[in-house]
């Protein structure tokens, strides 16, 4: 389905075109028109937020508190949130992924975190609101120092989970203040135009891709709620209902989620809570007897009555919001807060998924070698745009015939863009893509047998010996990870360091985790899993995940390679233990003109050779002769 | 101080070449003629179990509790216990260093990690007592299915943690049982001759060595205090009162522990609780006015008048007993559980340690090749044991002039014997050193200046091809960690899988961490930094740890090569990042018969070579001629 915030080919081109852009662009050329499922639109100004904020303090005045917190958040924790929920950026101006605004009477603060601080000073009004450093002042502790003693802070109960709450109620304990449910969300009562809910069909997803019927993910789920010991399930994330039950939606951008929840008990039918209207014949069909679809206006309704019946209730850790565990408290039931079982079920891929995400990725990698060929051929007339790259990939992505979405906006950097890791490119950051310079591009689709995410990193002309030098080296921390055996058990916190070493080596490292869990037609990025200081989570045998190391030179250029890979055991010879590896699922060159083979071993070198020639083997017969030809040289070994 | 478990020569001999042994033993050579400071003693019995859990049994009943839990813990959590709390070893003969009984009246079981499975079997009456691993059964997981409904399980609130005792509550909450603190210790009743506590005498640590004196230590104490917003510190883990005061004792087996408590308050004078007979006159004049000695009988109604003050006070989460929260909270006091400040700047050591350190090391490291150098010339004539080599090693040391203490048992293993990572040689366990085995020393030195601790794995003959793979497959690992630069802010947790990867590659690995903290002239084991799965402590310069990867076959030999590693500064140039490394502070030689080049990099044996080289030139000077010449040819280089 096409994103909510797409453009039409003609406002895109005045964009372009207009008088409003501030540094050097150029027209995109003709070849791909636009992106369908992908804006490159700055939707808001910074202009916007102190009249709302003006709003927002006369709303709390009214009702005697002295302030009000806005994270950037849906009911469900989720990454990609409805137009409905995007509170954050229709109060402040400030579209990032990630953040947090607090705003009192006299001061207000939007925290956000390192790969936002540049973009929140040029969204937000600073005059009204004062952008805060994450890292240095978390939202507790300038809530803790900036909150008059005294005064009461409002909250939505729907938008914090129970460990966000004992971290605000700690920082308000700290201020001498006290902290305020509220039943509606204050921001909602200014927002007079607040989009309605989104109302996206829910259909089934089809068991040849699935993999494993609703019936036996169910008897799994109820296996691990009964060594548990709870009696019920209340499933918070939309991800995880809708691998239990099968189901598809496209309530938010580039995930095909259905937004709603599920109550699971130990015995009997489940409830899938949606908005009515989203209901096909199709997902009432496919459920069956295993669940009944009830109106989301009965949600609450269902949590008394769980509470009522005095059952022991497993809300999730990383997604259930307060209200829920109020509500079910309140009735008289026991919470039990933790990890929701089927997130875990969910990361281990089966068969079918896996055979799945090999066809998508076979797919995908035509579609890439094709934009990689056109894009080594146009990029050296000097051209191009990142956004006239960003089309012609989701051009060529359409060309396959089984597109459903982009998994996420491209982040397509030239120059010094490309050194903003989570760099989202619009019309007015557009830069042009230029000789001797690096062009970056993090890309992914959604495909019915499988979800992809690709980097690759590319020279147009020379590259100078400092950026092959700095390439090199996140190749081969690349590689340490593709050819990394470790025993079972081992998390991917274990082996996130393997991908730094060789830039530690050089006093270099990149400032984001290694990998992310990926899912099966779900979402880019997906837990428990997560090669990265943070992922504890034991690394199992049909887990994929992003290999993604990286290198930014703040104002100069960026590099990424990222393929997936998948867990796969190892045997070996008179080795004592059961052991794992990965293998590759991403078949794309990665770009020779930036390897400088002298400070690679001879293992590293073959790994790429062996690579290179896995790629050809898998893509050439299905390419048109011209990306064939450059295919081969592409791949050419250089051992 | 001597060890209080040690023995006298003529009780070592009987037992030596008495009729009680059970292995092929042979006497030991002339050379040395026993240790002072560790005993080969196999002191407990599995005949003693029984008759006192019937007794435990009985009081319980008399109490109408059904069973109380023993930890191998005392007030203070520390690793090296003083004998009047040895409880879980009188009560059930298990002498291991970790471990918990819990004792019902119908069942009784002793929960033991990975590396006490075997020792616990051997050392307990199994027909009164179930020895139960931890990584299948915690305790709580134990409590939870075998105490019956509606019975009342006792515990000492001295010798638990707030969160042992919450993993405790959680399990009697499962079983519907409930959990009672006691007053007395319901083993200390049955225990008719229990041994007083310890009362060695407490003296001042020269300022020489602690290279900062107790003035400006509390200062930096209470700016940390500060910080965390609390009116008073309890001082709960001894090494940290003896650090702030540049106290030491002799309470404990290795560690020059005073044991004792410190009440720290904001402003005014500290107090230090201990036995007043250990108190000397120079403790008292070092101290000074920063603090006054108190009587230890006085500490609990110390914790009262903090606690009537209404004061915030600090509790340290990895020692304080929940006994010491409850008194202050029944005071009316305000409980802060949280790190001792104290640890993370103990951990950092100051230039006069690290000086101290250097000297110690040096001298530790003439000790030790003098002894490699004996190992060499006495181990192929095949009359040696392991005791007789720990028993040298020792000898060796006491020859320094400076030996205070060993700072741990001796684990000195052959053969099979060394796959035992914790191994302790009893008279009953001890082995010959034979041919074409494998032998494995780890062992320390406790100097005022500083603490040591070294393993080194030596082959006597021919090793197998098998045994030189691993023996180069754990050096590698070694020299991963020395060589390796990583960024400020980087934990021990990030670096682990570095000394791993050449065994990973094989399908091997070890369980323990990769590397310890260590004290000066404190405990051997030292927190809170670790190289380790677990080890959460960013690094900082001026950090000690340990370097110790290994190798381990069960029931044929074991390997492990440890070095003391401190952490430095490293520029770095052309690199973004401020930088840290190691700097190795142990010197003596590694095994090159045990060396497989062919498998190594060029670089790996340019360390080895390097390493050797900087032995050579640091101790051949003070070497007699004889191990001068045994030590050219053992740091011959092999590149």
């Amino acid at each position: 389905m096409p994103q909510k915030h797409s453009l039409q080919a003609g406002q895109l081109q005045h964009r372009l075109l207009g008088p409003s852009v501030s540094r050097p662009k150029i027209p995109h050329p003709g070849f791909p028109r636009m992106a369908r499922f992908q804006s490159f639109d700055d939707s808001t100004s910074p202009s916007q937020g102190p009249e709302r904020i003006a709003n927002l303090r006369a709303e709390l005045a009214r009702r005697g508190f002295e302030g009000f917190i806005v994270p950037r958040a849906d009911e469900h924790q989720g990454e990609y949130v409805p137009k409905s929920a995007e509170r954050l950026a229709w109060l402040t101006g400030f579209t990032g992924s990630a953040g947090t605004a607090v705003v009192l009477q006299n001061a207000a603060a939007l925290v956000v975190d390192g790969r936002y601080t540049v973009q929140a000073a040029e969204q937000v009004d600073t005059s009204v609101i004062t952008p805060v450093q994450l890292a240095e002042t978390p939202a507790e502790e300038w809530i803790a120092t900036h909150l008059p003693v005294g005064t009461a802070l409002a909250y939505d109960p729907w938008l914090h989970t129970q460990d966000g709450l004992r971290r605000l109620e700690q920082a308000v304990a700290r201020a001498g203040a006290s902290l305020v449910p509220v039943d509606i969300n204050l921001v909602d009562v200014i927002w007079v135009d607040r989009p309605p809910p989104p109302q996206a069909p829910v259909r089934p997803h089809p068991g040849d891709y699935a993999g494993e019927d609703a019936t036996a993910k169910l008897e799994r789920i109820r296996r691990k709620m009964a060594e548990a010991k709870v009696d019920a399930l209340v499933v918070s994330d939309p991800h995880n209902l809708a691998w239990s039950f099968n189901l598809r939606g496209g309530d938010v951008g580039h995930t095909p989620l259905p937004l709603g929840y599920a109550i699971i008990p130990r015995e009997g039918r489940a409830s899938l809570f949606f908005d009515p209207a989203k209901i096909t014949n199709e997902a009432g069909d496919a459920v069956g007897d295993l669940a009944e679809f009830a109106p989301i206006g009965d949600f609450q309704a269902a949590l008394d009555e769980l509470g009522a019946q005095g059952r022991k209730v497993r809300i999730d850790s990383a997604t259930g919001a307060v209200a829920l565990i109020r509500r079910i408290e309140a009735a008289g039931g026991k919470v039990d807060v933790g990890a929701d079982p089927i997130s875990l079920m969910k990361a281990v891929k089966n068969q079918a998924e896996i055979a799945g995400s090999r066809t998508a990725h076979h797919r995908d990698g035509i579609a890439v070698a094709r934009f990689l060929a056109w894009l080594d051929r146009e990029a050296p007339g000097g051209t191009l745009t990142e956004i006239a790259a960003v089309e012609a990939l989701e051009a060529f992505r359409i060309e396959t015939g089984a597109l459903k979405n982009v998994s996420f906006p491209s982040i397509s950097g030239a120059g010094p863009n490309a050194a903003l890791p989570h760099y989202r490119v619009t019309s007015s950051s557009n830069r042009p893509i230029e000789r001797n310079q690096i062009f970056l591009i993090d890309s992914g689709a959604q495909y019915e047998d499988g979800t992809t995410d690709i980097t690759r990193t590319i020279v147009v002309g020379e590259p100078s010996a400092e950026m092959k030098d700095r390439f090199t080296r996140v190749l081969k921390g690349h590689i340490a990870i593709a050819r990394a055996v470790f025993p079972k058990g081992t998390t991917g916190a274990q082996i996130d360091s393997f991908a730094r070493q060789p830039l530690w080596e050089a006093g270099l490292d990149f400032d984001h985790g290694t990998g992310h869990g990926i899912g099966s037609y779900l979402s880019v990025h997906e837990g428990p899993q997560r090669i990265a200081k943070t992922g504890q989570t034991p690394l199992e045998i049909g887990m994929m995940l992003s290999n993604e190391p990286g290198y930014y030179k703040p104002g100069a250029y960026g590099i990424r390679i990222e393929n997936l890979i998948l867990v796969e055991g190892r045997r070996i010879e008179d080795g004592d233990r059961e052991m794992l590896g990965f293998e590759t699922l991403t078949f794309s060159p990665i770009d020779l003109r930036l390897v400088e083979p002298a400070i690679m071993t001879a293992d590293e070198i073959a790994w790429l050779d062996d690579y290179h020639g896995e790629v050809r083997k898998r893509l050439a017969a299905d390419l048109d002769a011209g990306t064939g030809a450059w295919l081969e040289e592409a791949t050419r070994p250089i051992g």
